[in-house]
């Protein structure tokens, strides 16, 4: 990025027709904001799906609610909507490996979970991270289609913390750990 | 917390009726959650509403569009879904005294930005903070409810690039900047 654009220049961007370049500044925009790391699982017909997430918040205390945001096309959102549970496992920085090791969306289903140490509920609750800095196990309340997304909002049923580092951050397309 | 409680233990929490000690628990935990922060802003006859957010997040690169979490009976949610004309701008980590300057939800609307340096598009935008790091001014397309708080999701219709440099972190309650 040139030193000339570092000033208010507005871009605009066409209603319902953006362009190549409108999606790559887009991109490069929302490459800087700040993120954490999480792992999203679930357990259906026997079968983990987990994958490493970004999009996601916190809706509400009362009840605790969150919300998370998927690819609609996505392995991991068909998964998670016909599941109905599905955790997320709060990535410490300690976790760079797993959280890469879940970022392929191609890969195998089969054995996807044996390379990442992992803890759960019962035999047929979601995987949760271990190490990761804190976890919920949410049910689905509610799900919209916005775009190319599901936001997927569930309440949380079961909850629990974990390890004490600091959290792993994704910034400009790489992981960073907080300033101590 | 204790070192008995750093390991896997789940904790409950009771559907439809969570305790005093499930939202402490909830929140806690959710402080473990890092998140970039931004300002929300909107212009809504003649006046100025901002305040300071970390509960967003990108639903879509097509079209470019960003989901808001706002406590329902904030005057900054009313503001934002009456006007259905929003910006988001993503703080620096050197913009700790605005985040600050506009957390506090009692703060009086007027002159709420005589202390905040801040640019616009036009007289009738809304404010962008100067010195954010990049920044996004939406429109409203979706409004959805969920427990206590309002989804707004909006498309994007100007966007631009700011600052060079790193982003402000919230974490456990606290300002953070990442490790260089």
């Amino acid at each position: 990025m040139d030193a000339a654009s570092n000033g208010f220049t507005p871009h605009r961007v066409d209603p319902g027709r953006p362009s190549d370049s409108d999606r790559t500044l887009y991109q490069w925009i929302n490459g800087r904001t700040a993120k954490g790391v999480a792992v999203v699982s679930c357990r259906l017909r026997g079968r983990d799906y987990a994958a490493t997430v970004t999009d996601f918040l916190s809706v509400s205390y009362d009840p605790p609610t969150m919300l998370l945001s998927l690819y609609s096309l996505s392995r991991i959102a068909e998964a998670v909507v016909e599941s109905g549970v599905w955790a997320l496992s709060l990535l410490a920085a300690e976790n760079t490996a797993v959280a890469d090791a879940l970022s392929e969306p191609g890969a195998p289903l089969i054995a996807l979970l044996d390379n990442v140490p992992h803890e759960r509920r019962r035999d047929s609750s979601p995987a949760i991270v271990s190490g990761a800095l804190a976890w919920f196990e949410l049910e689905t309340t509610a799900v919209h289609e916005v775009a190319t997304h599901t936001l997927v909002v569930g309440e949380v049923r079961w909850m629990g913390r974990g390890g004490a580092g600091g959290p792993l951050v994704r910034y400009e397309s790489e992981y960073r750990r907080l300033e101590s």
